[in-house]
């Protein structure tokens, strides 16, 4: 499987959001995500990066950017 | 590994960009990918949607989110 965490950069950190995600669909003011579980969270922010072999998914808030 | 294939939303179509995809980080107006053989690609778009299971990244062209 190829489920990525899902982390919330800020400065010099990065805060885990979610693990496991499957699926990151777009909504109002942010993103919905869910994981390999069904279970779902919206994160307000943008996505900023991606590190697909290191199943790592990067989100900033969007005025930070 | 988990690298993902890169597609570009085109109205009810989708362009593939670039297959293994491992990093995508962000630069002036869009992204750079690069896949796991270290072949880079710049797309100039934003990243709409992951569905990391079925290893797919969805970018759209801005103006038309």
């Amino acid at each position: 499987m190829c489920e990525a965490s899902a982390y919330l950069l800020k400065d010099n950190d990065q805060e885990l959001i979610m693990e496991a995600v499957d699926t990151i669909e777009p909504e109002e003011g942010g993103f919905k995500l869910v994981n390999i579980f069904g279970e779902q969270k919206f994160v307000r922010a943008a996505i900023h990066s991606l590190s697909l072999v290191d199943h790592k998914v990067f989100f900033k808030k969007n005025d930070e950017s």
